[in-house]
């Protein structure tokens, strides 16, 4: 016990989105999966406790603002394929899970740049009240174009502009959330507490206060419409592996969602961006998508894997990739560069984050996030564990958003038989702590911000207030 | 039977806010009274069961975007008394509570002034799917100075503006709901239904539309993101009293929360107007605020309303009504007039609104619409449906908003006593039908809007597509 209280903790996430197909494209189709009843609150109810029973941290729920209509140049395959699309907001589904739930976390996707900061941060509030304190927000900032289109504007917000504005996002709601109520503001004392009737006091005014924030982007007087709840600042989650990325998670992020094969860089660099910030290290921790199919024995898992495949959609990656140009229509041995130049496309925009010099059939047959890379085992429970040890030890992760194939299978499957083996390895815990916020869980700490972390300077401290 | 079945039936709301204080002001402090609970689920979900437990068609959750500040020049005594500050938001109640109920239905408030209707739409989509539909939308333009200023303006919007703006919005709406999807566009064939894997497809995309809107006030390309839900448009709820509010009213609302003494002749304007706009006039029903104080003897009455009367607040009635002047610290016998001259408010904007010319204690002594006026009834069960019926058939109403001064002592009440009497006499009906959208009970209708409703001309027909 000693040993294995001293290893790294698993943060465990289940990944999701409130659509069709999100991440693993085609696999909706597979028999018995109920993707196709994200609809419905028994999906997510069903979810939501499948999820708490094998002792999960959180259900991380992306979503985008608009269709993917770069590849074909029109919303139409994504839409013809259900790749996150058509989709349902995702806010609106933890209630319901939370309903059905003691101790789940929810790390919910929310974008900077086009909704007011204000009503944002009375929902995350009062989602953080019906939780009582199991809500994370991850921080993105868009990039979809039919998002902006849908938003007013001509086109995305450039990067730089977008990651300026986020920042200021996040301080109005540093404010709202950190400065603006005291702690003891709300005093509520009813009469039935032996007070005389008249006499009653909800919140003592003095000790709320307006933001008055006026910066390039926002003005907002204040003060904010929530009472402090459980964790105030909902845990923060930041997505990124890009260096304008790294300097707002360091600044910012209490998690960090990366990936890829710079995993360890980013990591680095994200810590030591955090220091120069004047947090600690240890304040970041990584996640990333991981993706694991298991079974009972190597013939089990074999027959998963290849019916899984069997529904995997190309076209479905090249859809999510945003990639510019029909490249299932061109010969496999030519590169990347000659097709966007036949296509007359070399300048499109996507065709920038595209790697130009291999083969049109690198491009497509290529390792799939979905089916390969670092972060992806298929194997008995030993296999897929000692991977998910080494991911921890050797790459340097502290958790994983858990890919999902099948709806429920793989959280099934993941619950019955990975979770045991963790538990034995002492992994993963052996069960919540009852009244335990998102954020106690998630880092040790208090159930508010750190004293080091930014939004803290706007707290009042007694002799300002 | 026959008889009853001719009656005209009662709309059976519970009106609610997601804050301690919403409409009952001080009342909060009763003893047992549960609202200063309404931040935890479990005052939500109780809630609910309720009020389905009393065949209730729907809770009605109002809103505002920012604190009252008007009277004292601060939102201070709108703090001290919990006067619908500190609040939540209204939205993200309604999942959890559709978790633990079948029927009910939901009223949402939320205003057209300041956030995109893109999320919007999306957000009424998703729970109008994950209800099965049974959402409707309180339409409101909002009008606290504060709401704005928390929007990034300096002021609220012009009442005219406000308006032209809320006309665009809903066009907006009416476009993703009604016209972006086809109602066979979703095909979602997976092979578990005969296919070959790779077969399978989620939307047909030739019937999925962008919606290119370009208006004043609002660009919003689409598609919209959600497939069709039951309802498409949910119900649509107006609340108004004004003649600006009329026209708005006739043209898209369904139901027309209104009141005050003119409400047969804003009802009759209402539905000239809507005949006028090619609508029917019974296309429109119109629910008042009503407030019912009952018990099992005329002894239990009284003693309920003296209590609950003993901690009603006079101050909070002057702030939520947005009383330009301390009218507590003022002679009695004074008049409006002379005590707004003494402050020097006379050219306040909030005067305008104000009776000169009585007396500042017939302001704060006047009837108080919580205890008083037409849709006002203390008294035994016969007692009260007696009223309820004479508002149905004389004063015009189809239904209330059942305003609440004790949580859940007032709809317990309710429930127990006075839903068997009105079923007696055939004023409500005997239960609910399985499957039936908010609309269908509502209206009698279908579960999407009539084609005389303006929404229905943005809706492709197959010639069209």
């Amino acid at each position: 016990m000693t040993e294995s209280l001293a290893k790294k903790q698993l943060i465990l996430n289940l990944f999701e989105m409130n659509c069709v197909g999100h991440i693993t494209h085609g696999l909706w189709r597979l028999p018995h999966n109920h993707r196709s009843e994200y609809k419905d609150l028994a999906y997510w109810l069903e979810l939501a406790r499948l999820a708490e029973s094998g002792g999960f941290d959180a259900i991380f729920i992306a979503d985008v603002l608009g269709a993917y209509d770069v590849y074909g140049d029109s919303p139409a395959p994504a839409l013809l394929e259900g790749i996150q699309a058509p989709n349902n907001d995702p806010m609106l589904v933890v209630p319901a899970m939370a309903a059905v739930t003691e101790h789940l976390g929810f790390g919910i996707t929310f974008s900077t740049s086009y909704e007011p900061p204000f009503a944002f941060a009375r929902r995350m509030s009062t989602l953080d009240h019906l939780t009582k304190g199991r809500v994370g927000w991850n921080v993105v900032t868009s990039y979809l174009p039919n998002a902006a289109r849908n938003f007013g504007l001509d086109a995305e917000i450039p990067k730089a502009e977008r990651y300026a504005r986020a920042a200021e996002y996040l301080d109005v709601l540093y404010k709202l959330w950190e400065g603006s109520w005291e702690d003891d503001a709300v005093v509520a004392l009813p009469e039935a507490d032996g007070l005389e009737p008249g006499s009653g006091v909800y919140t003592d005014p003095a000790k709320v206060h307006a933001i008055d924030h006026e910066g390039a982007h926002f003005r907002v007087a204040g003060p904010h419409l929530s009472e402090p709840s459980p964790q105030r600042t909902p845990v923060l989650f930041l997505a990124t592996a890009s260096p304008d990325g790294v300097e707002q998670a360091a600044r910012n992020a209490e998690v960090v969602f990366t990936g890829g094969p710079a995993v360890k860089a980013v990591g680095a660099a994200t810590r030591a961006a955090a220091v120069e910030a004047g947090r600690s290290a240890d304040d970041v921790s990584f996640i990333v998508q991981a993706g694991v199919v298991t079974g009972r024995t190597d013939e089990e898992v074999a027959e998963k894997l290849a019916l899984y495949r069997s529904f995997a959609s190309a076209q479905g990656k090249l859809v999510h990739r945003s990639v510019p140009f029909d490249a299932l229509s061109h010969p496999k041995d030519r590169t990347v560069r000659e097709a966007l130049e036949i296509e007359g496309r070399l300048d499109h925009p996507g065709a920038a984050s595209l790697p130009l010099d291999i083969t049109v059939g690198q491009l497509v047959d290529g390792v799939d996030e979905a089916w390969g890379g670092t972060f992806f085992v298929a194997g008995t429970p030993t296999v897929v564990v000692d991977a998910i040890e080494r991911w921890l030890d050797e790459e340097g992760i502290d958790g994983i958003n858990l890919r999902q194939y099948h709806s429920f299978d793989t959280l099934r499957d993941f619950v019955e038989l990975i979770v045991p083996e963790l538990r034995r390895r002492g992994r993963v815990r052996e069960g919540y702590t009852p009244g335990e916020t998102l954020r106690e869980r998630l880092t040790g700490g208090g159930p508010r911000l750190p004293e080091t972390h930014p939004a803290a300077a706007y707290r009042r401290t007694a002799a300002e207030a």
